[in-house]
């Protein structure tokens, strides 16, 4: 087992119309302004909005709203709110929403604490030292970033999608009501699946041996999530199924599913060229079509730990390790499937001639290796996406 | 599920020589002038004590000593530690120890930083308004005070043991080196093995369904517990294998087994009537006896929830539930055994006319029932003591 810290500081207030004490909360903390980060308008319709009004101002605290928080938030959207929370000296960022309007408040809360320009912590210029507080009202399960160290934010002017890890960007609070998910369409609650399993899997597969308290939660959550799937699919109102959907997303990424073991998420790299050059495909959709494909090439370089995955999570039964091994992938790869995830990426329009753009995109144009079991050079690269077709 | 709140803002620093960093972490908190408890010396001998006064000394972190914590920790020293803490104007509390050790620290901060006497928190006469910091270099795998919210004092004026459970009692940050676990004896290790999973089953066998979630994690945290024991039992200095187990406790008594779930702890109660009348009883040997026995008698009370546990973690492949239950509890009784625990009361010396005066103390002479799948009133209590012998 490899070192590691362990810091989970977000409280989370997990349950039933718990939205509605948002106000109660945040009076309790002590802020009296606060800017209140959202997207498009659906909180509006939906009811929320007017809840989250109602108890914010039932215990007087002041609001600064910034609505229109895109998919993929955008860093000039950022700079505005960080001039705005400057101005108006707001004392919290509270996003509601899902990931996105979550990593635009965290990079408001980066950007208004200190005096560098918020992208120069994304780049790797600078390093913050202070951060205001953030806190949330969770909307979607998916990212996981209401209890992550992580945001990322894109730069339209220069076409790049970048993340910050820093331990700034824990919420200080996250407020999670399962029932504000039921009208999350299948097609996104699908992509919100495979994006927690995926946080989960990323570091499942990495090479440490003898963390089995980490492999047995992170084999636990993945079964949950597995379980419950079915049921949100079938019945998008299941309370408990939300639940535990929910409440496995944080999890899956929050540093619990990856103690004393190393966080590669090679996939993830994959995939983020993929939805770099083609921006119509959504992350988690991306990931479907990937993870099976990564892995199978993958059992031949650790078969032990393959076949631990398909004995335990997806039920193969078979006593060769990579039969076993090869079996649990596609096991992987028909559930995705069964929720309406593609298979391949020509799926999304992408012909295959692309592949030796997203190899190059992958490897910085041949410069590097994503790490993983074996490097993923420009060629295994190649070899993976080819697999995609 | 039912609503919950999850709150673990204790900072973890895991791994091997992480207590040799002491010093500088207390620096980066501003720290300048800690108490340090500890027990009766092994720190000295082991040359422990050396280690993290020469990291304090680093860093001119001022340290104000207070060895000498008992087992079950008294009411007494916490006392004595208030008066010396408040006098010194210390900043921090440091416990070097196990769970006792952390638990007179936890009271020492309370009392500090309120003007009621400690007692009053435990005894619900008041309720803590503030706490100076409290943080841990761990040394023993057991109680899970590294994480928890509670502390249990012994007030020895009145022969009286009483937990308080409050957020001022989460430790600031924790210290956790698995290499400092090596010398614990082998039944102390195992004390600490059943108390780590006993709190896991207790939040495991209430009544709350649909909650797979946390089943799970509970089940994956159980079966790396009964793995790793074996290793530790065969080879007390497996690095990785008592690292596991030290994570697990933590992991257990956190809030994370309980999310969603009602928490009980009946049997902990039961086993508090055991070791509050006959001091010589190890809580955790004193639940080994307990759990299986009340475990047994229950198994008829919710037969789906026994032979779930029975078969995903104690590997029973009947398809009878109740079978299946009663099989899992007394695969579970092995598995204590086989950690060189004992079955019965009567190895602790207990006589068997002993029952009703246990029964007594858990019911307070009759006046209540402990909450379970059914009332343990003095009848019931005076069955599952009976089956004890």
């Amino acid at each position: 087992m490899l070192d590691f810290i362990y810091n989970t500081p977000t409280k989370v207030f997990f349950g039933k119309d718990t939205h509605k004490q948002v106000g109660r909360i945040i009076a309790e903390y002590g802020y009296k302004k606060i800017m209140m980060q959202y997207g498009k308008g659906s909180i509006k319709k939906s009811g929320l909005y007017d809840d989250i009004m109602a108890s914010l101002n039932d215990y007087g605290i002041e609001v600064v709203e910034m609505g229109g928080v895109e998919p993929n938030p955008k860093l000039s959207f950022v700079r505005e709110a960080v001039k705005v929370a400057k101005k108006e000296k707001v004392e919290l960022i509270l996003a509601v929403g899902g990931g996105s309007t979550l990593d635009s408040c965290k990079g408001t809360a980066l950007g208004s604490a200190n005096e560098e320009d918020v992208w120069d912590f994304h780049i790797g210029k600078a390093v913050p030292k202070a951060a205001l507080p953030v806190a949330c009202i969770l909307t979607h399960a998916a990212a996981g970033s209401e209890m992550s160290n992580s945001a990322v934010l894109t730069n339209t002017e220069i076409n790049m999608k970048k993340g910050v890890s820093t331990e700034f960007n824990r919420c200080k609070f996250a407020i999670m009501n399962p029932e504000l998910t039921y009208t999350v369409s299948k097609y996104q609650t699908a992509c919100g699946i495979v994006d927690m399993m995926t946080h989960t899997l990323e570091r499942y597969f990495t090479v440490c041996p003898d963390t089995d308290i980490t492999d047995r939660i992170a084999e636990g959550l993945l079964s949950s999530i597995i379980e419950n799937a079915k049921i949100v699919m079938e019945n998008p109102t299941d309370y408990d199924a939300r639940a535990n959907i929910m409440w496995a997303s944080s999890l899956a990424h929050n540093g619990l599913t990856g103690c004393g073991r190393e966080n590669l998420l090679a996939v993830h790299q994959l995939e983020h060229a993929v939805s770099g050059i083609y921006d119509s495909v959504a992350h988690g959709a991306g990931l479907a079509v990937l993870y099976p494909e990564w892995g199978k090439y993958m059992v031949k370089h650790n078969p032990a730990r393959f076949a631990q995955f398909a004995r335990r999570v997806m039920g193969v039964k078979n006593s060769d390790d990579i039969t076993a091994g090869m079996l649990g992938m596609e096991k992987l790869r028909e559930f995705f499937n069964s929720l309406g995830m593609p298979s391949k990426l020509s799926e999304f329009g992408i012909e295959k001639d692309s592949v030796e753009e997203l190899s190059n995109a992958c490897t910085h144009n041949k410069s590097r290796a994503v790490k993983s079991y074996i490097p993923l050079d420009f060629e295994v690269c190649k070899e993976i996406f080819n697999k995609c077709f």
